[in-house]
């Protein structure tokens, strides 16, 4: 990370290479030596046309950053290896999109002469297609000191909108966020091909919405409904609301057609 | 109107001068010549700004072409008074956010001499900000065959998008297009104020996509689920897929965080 630090660091191991452990060595490929480790063998091709030695999760777990890009099911597996092979002084980042657990997992397994910072970029390989430059990340500090250091090169490196937080105060904003978005998202895709001809502008941003999210894996989803301490709270209320304006809407009685309802 | 057509209709009555009277208004000044009919004392002003002559509903409907802009509660009495008042060859025009009833009315209560065009513009005020070039219309014949004339009008001299359509197609696809968007749109204003600062793209766009309807009078709602014959299935399958959803959610067990739900 070629910013203000005695210590530079140059190498980076990727654990995960998936679609945002690509993702982020599209981005990070001139800033960094980057080794990548996947257990998948379907990464071979996108790993070398994007100039990544794959490794084994040890010695990749031994470069001066490690981004743990790994998916929901091996998350902890994945940081006790590293906390095994992890030199000290390393600086461990995460990017998922729930910061509560992932945090603590961090804090608990990984070493204390590691600095662990807890990271949600709030975009994907879908959103940073027109590049990532100005799009937004949350950084939570979790051990040591060199968040500043991170944030700062998010921001003037990537371009990034860094905003400072905690894991709780991420977690109970991506409740809403994600939640909502990710949760009407699956219902209306339930619900089948949507409208194309007939369209209005407010439903046109809808769509755009949910085709933005429909694509992740079901992990994420379930990712977002089920490891955000915070996010079962925000579903429950959305449903008690839904469920008592559909009672409301039988009750009332039937009206007449109105002229303003365009939009 | 003033293209192809042996009869030249220069009179423009307009019965309902809310707010999308007044958009009509602005939009077909310099094409007729208009006078409009509205119980509230409050719109003498915009009426004067806009160049329209303020005048009783029967001399109103005495024009050439009849816009109904009423509001969901009188539309019926209006469609009655008018088809006392009214003069052969008479053009008679809505706008209403649903079709088949108003259709049914205006056929049933209105004379065998007079043109009958159940139109939509899927817009209103919020959309029509930045002019209504490309905007989408629904129109429906009902009587008489000048609905090819209104339609030719609507795409040459407006500039709209146009889609014909009959009452029941257009209620059909509008019961979810609508229907979906303000019933999604309710429960989220219920939710209370929302996020802005941890936000993803997909959320921006629904928030956006909220934002456009939520200043909608109450009786937009309410004739957008309740006036339209297929909006309550539309909004049964809506909860009974949110509360399966719920349902489904609360039985899976807990995941741990996943790495690319950005978006």
């Amino acid at each position: 990370m070629n910013n203000n630090n005695n210590r530079e660091p140059s190498s980076l191991g990727i654990v995960g290479f998936g679609a945002f452990g690509q993702l982020a060595a599209r981005h990070l490929g001139k800033h960094f030596e980057i080794t990548a480790y996947d257990p998948s063998q379907n990464v071979a091709n996108v790993a070398q046309h994007l100039g990544v030695t794959l490794s084994s999760l040890h010695s990749v777990s031994q470069a001066d950053v490690i981004l743990i890009a790994a998916p929901v099911s091996s998350f902890e597996n994945v940081v006790s290896e590293i906390a095994d092979a992890c030199n000290p002084g390393a600086l461990i980042v995460d990017v998922g999109s729930v910061k509560v657990v992932p945090a603590e997992i961090m804090r608990r397994m990984l070493p204390n002469h590691v600095d662990i910072v807890a990271t949600h970029p709030l975009f994907g390989p879908q959103s940073a297609r027109q590049g990532i430059e100005g799009l937004k990340v949350a950084v939570c500090p979790v051990q040591g000191n060199r968040h500043a250091q991170v944030a700062a090169f998010l921001r003037k490196a990537l371009g990034l909108t860094v905003i400072m937080t905690t894991p709780e105060d991420h977690d109970q904003e991506a409740a809403v966020v994600q939640g909502l978005t990710h949760l009407i998202a699956k219902v209306l895709l339930r619900m089948g091909p949507l409208p194309t001809r007939m369209t209005t502008k407010s439903f046109d941003l809808l769509s755009e919405a949910i085709s933005m999210v429909q694509h992740d894996a079901p992990e994420v989803f379930e990712a977002i409904e089920k490891a955000n301490p915070y996010a079962e709270t925000v579903r429950r209320r959305f449903f008690d609301l839904a469920a008592s304006l559909s009672v409301e809407l039988e009750a009332t009685s039937t009206t007449q057609p109105h002229n303003e309802s365009g939009h």
